[in-house]
């Protein structure tokens, strides 16, 4: 039986937990480091004492940055173990986090199956189940009904919930008053706001966060405070009512810190490229370094069928600047529900963000799968190139379907290749380049 | 008759020509603060007298963001229509610039197909031309054919032509000596490189610089100052070869500027994120303000098949902070040579790149679009936000082929939709939610 209820709880008690044991093995740090962070709140390791096959991980802006894969059953996609597939799939290319969004049926099966089969923490966003969950319209729920669900969820074994605590009924007034391009594009926020819009009550993940964090403590549950008002356009970033709310889950990190909960920050959004290093900086002060979960941020509006480039653009300056945790954006982003290659787009696009800001950032051993592609390159071993690759299957069928004519080349230069020519150089060779 | 030869004299005579009327149209800029631009080589207008259909443009780090298409009949691709259907479905795509780096069969029809009826302007990359153009293996060639092939492009109205002068015989000791990974991954440099080595003698395009200034000045040919040291790998990035070579480009850079030669200086390649903006700023003291005209840079070197997204991320810091002008990259990079639908994916990555820059610029009217598409968003006007988009017919197929089942929806979110539900909470409706 264990002493504590979260790993941050056990930090403080000076406890390395075997979850710390193993993130600290897999960021090239001693578990005595991990401690240290777990304890003051800087890595977050969402970790269920339900989720029992869980491998777990830690997010914080100075480990390896970790990304996030939404899927879940929904109205237009009700297979259940096709889903499954998808989520092992996201797994074994590389996500470290899966969300369940689903919005459809009976969900907790799936969810229960989630947390007893897939090794990645699980994320879930309780106020979409609510209404699935009940089978009753929002404006019928119950403050009691939300936090039920929270429970619900808590039991199942997920490893972090998303809510949108940091929206007031102050909030519906300042909306209306500064006139945002976009209002409220979080679809949780959405729905806190429509709900007290239309019963006239407070945000009850508001008024009831005691009572919340006394629930997350007791499964260990990470709390992902949800931004309502994450910027939905370039012009409404970094605005009054994105950084009010800012200064509002930095409230609530201390007050869950205080209960041993661990927290995480969520964060824009669409965001012009200059605007980013300042935002993670302002997020880190004001969230008392709190690890910092970003959906994009995009860097333009006018891309939809590419967002996933967008968001990798964004992505990667974020996580260069402190953001820890990337939440995937795929190709159907603003168009429709992605469908199995808009997911894969969207983890490879994630991943390149994730590895070129741990580059950035010089993560421990970060560079080694680079220079091992280095070497490979400059030897013509295209198997290696393979093992080093993000996605061995899409370069090889690349290189593969279109044949190089002379065997150290590919054709994209055919004689023309620079690495050939030089090694033939520098080991005193003759040239040809005429084919 | 006009009675200057190159854009930067006439800027320098106080002439405004038609050229930087037209380009200061589509900047929102005078013609007056073109001219003085030019005037001091903060931009190039790559227009040679000769490419008479040519819609000018001008390339320096305060106008919008430029991209660059490469094309070209090859070994593996010898089909002349087919290669100038794409010419133009590149530039109605957007880009600005079409590099000619035909390496197969008579190049030259091709290449005055081009600057008869191509818009874009024209670049060529001379040495690749040289070993085709006489058949004749390259130990074989003489620096005067080298220089004669320069001024055959030069009178087929090629507007902008890469030549890697700044690479000497010192080079090939500092190679040898300093160990780099990568060694020379520019096809040209490489090749200047290995012409040097079988020969024994002076880089010709150094060592007859002048003679070739004379050409360029002639037909207000710009000199694109070919990068031969750029890193292959992010391990070669900012090390001295790199450094060094760009001294020598600077150097290169004022004496063509003596000559009211037009300059842009090439640049990285692979390089960490972090490293970007430094090099941005070096390079921008060094060669005084010349257009910086990129390859990337691509911020890993692990993701064969997607590296017009590490490009995408690495050009968008680039042009954010200082760089002109993006090369595309296309996603057979590294492995083949690029087909049609890796043509367009890697002019919309750098598109996206380019845009995203020009909003942190905040380049004038950059943003109309994106708040354009704000709008098209929040008040489900579908077919403006096809009108918006960087590519509207890939935008428009996700969304088509997979209806959503409510009118004020996309399959996406469904009755979930944010701003469905702001939409209806701001304008107190009831908001239902269950499907």
């Amino acid at each position: 039986m264990r002493n504590y209820k979260t790993q941050m709880e056990a930090a403080r008690m000076g406890i390395i937990t075997p979850q710390m044991e193993e993130v600290a093995k897999k960021e090239y740090r001693t578990p005595e480091e991990i401690r240290a962070l777990v304890e003051t709140g800087q890595v977050a390791i969402p970790a269920n004492k339900n989720h029992r096959c869980l491998k777990p991980e830690g997010v914080g802006s100075m480990l390896r940055t970790k990304i996030n894969v939404n899927l879940g059953v929904s109205r237009d996609c009700k297979d259940y173990e096709g889903e499954m597939e998808k989520v092992m799939a996201a797994v074994h290319m590389g996500a470290e986090a899966i969300m369940d969004l689903s919005s459809h049926g009976n969900t907790q099966p799936f969810r229960r199956t989630l947390t007893s089969q897939c090794p990645a923490m699980i994320g879930t966003v309780p106020i979409y189940d609510s209404v699935i969950h009940y089978q009753r319209d929002l404006a019928t729920l119950s403050a009691k009904d939300f936090i039920d669900v929270v429970r619900l969820h808590a039991q199942d074994g997920v490893d972090f919930v998303t809510l949108h605590c940091g929206i007031t009924r102050k909030t519906i007034e300042q909306i209306k008053m500064h006139k945002r391009k976009m209002n409220i594009v979080s679809r949780g926020g959405s729905l806190v706001f429509a709900w007290m819009s239309m019963t006239g009550e407070e945000n009850p993940f508001y008024e009831y966060y005691d009572e919340i964090l006394e629930i997350c403590r007791e499964y260990d549950v990470t709390v992902s405070l949800g931004d309502a008002c994450r910027p939905g356009c370039i012009e409404d970033a970094t605005d009054v009512c994105q950084i009010e709310e800012l200064v509002r889950l930095g409230e609530l990190t201390k007050r869950a810190w205080e209960k041993d909960v661990q927290v995480m920050v969520e964060g824009p959004g669409h965001m012009p490229m200059d605007e980013i290093a300042a935002n993670m900086k302002v997020q880190q002060k004001i969230c008392m370094g709190a690890p910092f979960y970003v959906l994009g941020p995009l860097v333009t509006d006018i891309a939809p069928g590419y967002d996933h480039i967008t968001s990798a653009i964004g992505g990667a300056i974020a996580a260069q600047h402190g953001a820890a945790f990337l939440c995937y954006v795929t190709p159907a982003e603003h168009l429709a529900l992605p469908n199995v290659e808009d997911v894969k787009q969207g983890i490879v696009a994630s991943k390149i963000a994730a590895h070129a800001a741990d580059i950035a950032k010089k993560i421990p051993h970060a560079t080694d799968v680079d220079h091992k592609m280095a070497e490979a390159r400059k030897s013509f071993d295209w198997e290696m190139q393979w093992e080093c690759a993000i996605d061995p299957d899409t370069a090889k069928k690349i290189h593969d379907n279109r044949a190089p004519e002379y065997d150290d080349t590919c054709s994209m230069c055919g004689k023309f290749c620079a690495v050939r020519s030089m090694n033939k150089a520098l080991s005193g060779e003759y040239i040809d380049i005429l084919g």
